[in-house]
């Protein structure tokens, strides 16, 4: 897999944006911003060995509460966001999902999490923050049979609204990923 | 890289001990278990952008805040574990340190959290999500420059004390690392 | 008493809005909806030991702190809804007030707590969240005298503003309860 | 149904332990307690209509993400509780649990919340917000169908360890409740 | 110094806006009120031994970490403010600074915080929140040096927007302080 | 008010105990120390307008809930302190609580918080942390009436137990403090 940055965002200003001009952390002043609907999208797999992943998949058949219990901590890990990101906004979030696919080939799973707003900024640090609580959820369930899991692969998929433009990651082979 | 499982953990017990005869997800019971030290070391990697990467290094050499502000979420992140991750056990944790290495050749960054405790039950999660908020908050720091980062690689390195014995995870090769 | 449901709410849509197609939990998407002003009013009653109630009403002539503590903690717990309930919304809440009655004859008392937003969802479970913790810090304050309390009639007494219209909770009788 | 106390805690010292010679709360002092293992079950009921009820049992029959994630909350609560509750101490669980029975004659739900610890101080608290938290998780998802429902008989069930004795809950009839 | 309060604010109405007509705390409505963009700035000391002062300072030149930790403390610690003071509303804070200075006569540092919203409440408590936890965060993290530092002179600089208008501390001497 | 440090304590050993040999925050490694009980004793004042200051105490001869509101917010700030102050252990508190003297000569308030534990390092933090929680609290509830109050003199007064020694604040005179 490759992927190349669609345009657009916010470009070359080689600005860490977080800092102010002592270099010191800060919250970007977003008041001026405006009130627009953003929604970002980011996923992330984990790896596991079969043996976990077949003890997740048989459990799925019935109820599947390993993966329930991971989409509902992911929903409730975007919400959490501004109090474990440092320079992370609080947010009125408007609307919070997440899919889960088995991936067979790997064997692991991956998680899906879609972030929504009517706010002054972006949500993809929700999105992401949501998806990374949700795979360690999963490899909380399952440590006591494969504590050798990797979580990889946490990025964002795409992000819409706001001033500095759309996002859209893309993938010359989506095979491997 | 591969991995390898050093021996010794829980074995083959193809259950979820985090849930109940019902499927239903609970909390553990180690009320029995003893109290023993107990520490845990995990690690993940952001890849970045060679522009990304240059804004962070170069700001290093004065202040460093963007990874100093990494390390204190990361710090912070470990002593929040238990309210992120539905199943994990509210815990003392005894110490916490977090480090960062340069990866000039990816370009990026590793970060590795330590969390240490005295007490029933083992403190990878809490490495693990350390690990997680510590790469996120770098994401964050710097996402005006790069929103195409991937965090990966968030496993864990080792583990020790408690009853399920000490993990260990094998490189063979580590130049992909 | 008897209750009955006023009409012109969502109706007999036998959705569960808080799941998706895959009957996966999400945090129902409200960014369409109209910022209005949202007033939820909910109750609920913590039943006792005449010791028990007369130790809180006797203080209570002096300076009231099992119940000013309870005051507080339904509006703490108010603002924390969303952190307690998987699926509810962020809100910015504008206003909350709580007021307790003395129910000499149950023994106990009855709660009622309001919860005010100019938003784009209701504000019920704030209301309902709020109430049962204050009915519980009461319980924590005097379980020392009696550990037999009964918390119950937690409800929802009526709901303004929004879409799915309002509700008023009807009693025939409102003498006993 | 009538309960009655089973002897032997803490007695009629009409003492609000919680409150100082100011009359001021104060969090008590267990420095001095033992440290023993404590189990508290604590349970209610929600009533609701029959169409909210067979909403959620008909999707029970698959995957259950209702009662899933009210059992979820209701362990995420547990560990919340001395955060919501002013006087509550800060306790180590060393597990929890949350069981959920059908109750088709009224129709509605009971939960049942297992809170253990091995330390200074009861779990009785916690035992009974993990079960508030868990009922109101219903109501919120199902509140869409029905907003009548009513949250009730939310009391502990039996409490074992500690210097207080144990408490134990004696039902006559079991047919109303 | 001295202080004087210029004009303008709420006057000398006495009474406590937080109370109810039965003298119950309660969070203020303040849905009637306009959006409009505010700012608060707050400020505060802490004195130490010379030691101490050195330690930081001498660390200073190189990384700064002891400043910086409290900086991003003060900024969480904004965040924080709705969870800490029981009347304060949840707000949607749209930027937060924090500057330090140093105060070789003292000696000692001084810390101030920028707080900004665009909503309709004003956000002096934040500032003073903010700027309480990183005076506090540098009192941990030198406290093995020194016990005896002391915080002081937290108090608001000025606040702008609002119905209650502005405020701006004037002093009339600033040098020991 | 002089105040003189009474013995004992870790001494001038000039290391900042929270950072590491890369100068990085860390949180202290405890998991050696003793289980002792441990207490601290932390106090604070604020100084007002006569305006507020008789609007407190006229309201405080009869339920007293302002006072009363930062007694609960001192006690429930004392909880939370590890999760503001970001190198602080997480701790379990075994009793906290708080007095509050009027001061007619300042006017305004003197706020005294004791926490204690059993436990394996300090509460100074939590003392300092809950005073300065309750003295924020103060100053929101009547900030309506004076916007002018100035928070100081937050300082440990004594801590018992610990390797470290026992700490005692001296004052010569106490008419000013």
């Amino acid at each position: 897999m490759v992927y190349k940055i669609i345009e657009n965002f916010e470009g070359k200003i080689l600005n860490l944006t977080h800092l102010d001009e002592k270099n010191r952390p800060k919250m970007v002043d977003v008041s001026e911003k405006n009130n627009t609907t953003r929604v970002a999208i980011a996923s992330g797999k984990i790896t596991m060995s079969q043996d976990a992943f077949d003890a997740i998949v048989s459990n799925n058949t019935k109820k599947g509460p390993v993966i329930q219990t991971a989409v509902i901590a992911a929903i409730m890990g975007v919400k959490k966001t501004s109090e474990m990101i440092p320079m992370c906004h609080p947010l009125l979030l408007t609307g919070i999902n997440c899919d889960v696919e088995e991936l067979p080939e790997l064997p692991g799973f991956k998680l899906i999490v879609t972030a929504k707003l009517k706010g002054q900024t972006g949500v993809e640090m929700e999105a992401l923050t949501g998806t990374s609580i949700g795979l360690l959820t999963i490899y909380d369930m399952v440590k006591a049979i494969d504590k050798g899991m990797i979580i990889s692969d946490v990025q964002l998929e795409s992000k819409a609204g706001g001033k500095s433009g759309d996002f859209e990651r893309q993938s010359i082979k989506d095979t491997k990923k």
